[in-house]
């Protein structure tokens, strides 16, 4: 038999140092989450390949696992093309699978409905470092609320738990569609190429606003509106306050309402965070999802460079499953960025019990393997952790591989007379 | 679009009520088997088809979510059968990548390892009440333990868990396949034909003694050897003592240290449990999986009469991916079995923390708006949880659908003057 030893392409195993941090983390989460009323669901990470390929996945449509037909709906002979044979796939985010679910079980689902997702997903890119093809998702979304109330809790919520992970000095950036749409309308492109717009604009943090400028020129958008569209960032930078800045500048190009609530929002989770963090306005970020109609947050780790995790309001969605629109919005944390920041940095789990390791002589009678197992159920009783093993004919190296694995009081067995008590003793 | 609502076929949607029963029985799990040394780890849901089709996962190996391959490697029209189609599937039992998974780690791994796993897997079995195609498995591994230390400890490390979870009264029925196998050698039936007698027998509990007698019979063995072979069970039915009872009869037939070892493993267990069960040696139990070698053993709820979990000594099958024997054992709970049994007697998760709902009122002021949640946010730094959403019109309604939540404490912020500070009342 040729057994693969190997996980398939792109996926991992996960070691036991890394699960203690990631249960860890996730209870951390699950708790924190809980406190601001949001729900756990699980939706099977198997989805009908129709939801998955409804266009709402962006890119990721084209990076399905489909799974294959079963039994006598597999016609292998009749198949005249790849859709012919498969009939789900694996879900490669957790945003199409809530809106299902809430379609599917609105009429039993509190109104706001607040929801936490963890769980797998998988996407088959092309495997590089620190990628994987099967990776861990962590969402809330509220849907059913309208106002910033939702964008207020769901930052709230997210950076209280970053907080309580250990991460401090990070960056909430956030943007609204509106204002993107709005820029863009004032600088006189138009309406149907904006998102070639913005997709220039994304760049912003690589290619720099001269890189910007030159991109849209080369696209063809008319001298006149990108010179007004990059003066209008260029103004921004210098500005103590970019959104008055905006708002007076687009007067009549946007709904009056979208700028001062953003302000709102802003100042509402300035005035009531519980970590260390700060909200930046960033008009540069646009978020590639085409799904997002208002608000787009992103969290930034300026240290780090990278962003770990965004979100934003969603409200077109659901009404694409039940014809009838209802508001949304969400925030995922980057669950494997977080998780590989805290292994780099050599993260300790706290509050981890003594961990004592009682080791058994060869042949010890059977009255005192009953003796030390009982001793070690007495402190499990009190939540301590306690291993049972045999010693090996290597005591010394035993005892320092335990060590290595956190074992700090060893009891010894010997099954010896005067040894019969066990012995303790420290590494 | 025609955007199913439903999931699919098999698989189901987790409602907020049974997520949080299953994140607490996570939680006491992960806790309780910690205690006894074991490590979480985790490998791909997806696994390489050639590892689930090694044999080693029986009938299981019929019902697997196999997947497609993608791109150039996908060739339709070169494809003669459903093999060419395929590189992988979803895993089907958490033993296999286990298996592969300490092959793969084996040097950075202690040992004896003991692993604990919680994952689904995928089977697509026909879709009946109560079993679904997506489930949870549970499995507590020890992997490089040849003595029956492994098996004292996942038996004490899986009834405390049962016990923690509030069982009680239940048994763990245990047997051992040398035990079997001796019985058929002592009752002369041939070799090569022992696994058609397991079968038989495995229904002891369906067709009852005589059942199994005609079917035996019908089955074409010698009447003898079927009359040697029930009699040993009728003898044992009345019997104070059966592993003394067969050690005297099978004397001979079986290793000699086989019967002494179980007596010492129940008896060790016996003395030394912190759960309310007994320890049941049980000659008729079989177990289905042909990879076990030893022990085998069960966990019955004689009250509601199934079985929720088992497990056994497999001392076999990591051998068959490194080539060099090692001893495993495992044990398994039937972690959905044992949630639905908590779903129907209304079991309630312990010690959550009174919940507040706080109902802001419409077009409240932001300066209060930004009290409100400053006082839910230092609630929450307390560790306790509150909600805060906006007060709908009909108050009454939606209070008493808070309370249906577990809300017990409402706090209403309505902006008007003479309530400014907020009004606390019971529901």
């Amino acid at each position: 038999m040729a057994l693969k030893k190997k996980p398939v392409t792109g996926m991992k195993d996960v070691m036991p140092a890394e699960m203690e941090i990631r249960d860890y983390c996730i209870s951390v989460i699950k708790k924190t989450y809980a406190e601001f009323g949001f729900q756990s669901i699980e939706t099977p990470c198997v989805e009908s390949i129709e939801n998955l390929t409804s266009k709402s996945g962006g890119d990721n449509e084209k990076l399905i696992f489909k799974i294959l037909k079963r039994g006598e709906k597999l016609r292998l002979a009749d198949a005249q093309s790849e859709a012919d044979l498969v009939d789900s796939g694996l879900r490669y985010d957790l945003t199409v699978p809530l809106v299902r679910y809430y379609s599917n079980h609105e009429n039993e689902l509190p109104s706001p409905f607040k929801a936490l997702q963890m769980g797998n997903v998988w996407r088959a890119d092309r495997p590089q470092k620190g990628r994987y093809r099967q990776f861990m998702q962590c969402d809330i979304d509220i849907i059913g609320e309208p106002t910033n109330l939702a964008e207020i809790e769901l930052i709230l919520a997210t950076t209280t738990t970053l907080g309580r992970l250990g991460f401090h000095g990070f960056q909430i950036r956030i943007n609204e569609r509106r204002i993107l749409k709005a820029m863009a309308r004032y600088s006189g492109f138009p309406e149907d190429r904006f998102d070639e717009v913005f997709i220039t604009l994304d760049k912003m943090d690589k290619i720099s606003l001269d890189g910007v400028k030159n991109e849209l020129l080369e696209s063809g958008f008319a001298a006149e509106s990108v010179e007004k569209y990059t003066e209008l960032f260029a103004q921004m930078e210098s500005c103590a306050d970019p959104l008055s800045f905006l708002e007076e500048r687009l007067s009549g190009c946007i709904e009056p309402d979208v700028i001062p609530t953003l302000r709102q929002t802003v100042q509402t989770v300035e005035g009531t965070k519980q970590a260390d963090f700060a909200m930046v306005f960033d008009p540069t970020i646009v978020r590639g999802m085409s799904y997002y109609t208002g608000t787009i947050f992103e969290i930034a780790m300026p240290e780090l460079g990278i962003s770990c995790g965004g979100g934003g309001r969603y409200d077109g969605m659901v009404g694409r499953f039940t014809g009838k629109d209802v508001p949304a919005c969400g925030f995922s944390i980057g669950f494997e960025r977080i998780i590989l920041i805290l292994m780099e940095q050599g993260f300790q789990v706290p509050g981890r019990s003594e961990k004592a390791a009682f080791l058994l002589g060869k042949n010890l009678p059977a009255d005192q393997l009953t003796e030390a197992i009982r001793a070690a159920q007495n402190l499990r009783a009190e939540g301590k952790d306690v291993l049972v093993v045999r010693m090996n004919k290597n005591k010394k190296f035993q005892r320092q591989s335990l060590a290595e694995q956190g074992y700090t009081r060893f009891v010894e067995y010997t099954g010896e007379v005067e040894e019969q008590a066990g012995k303790t003793g420290k590494a």
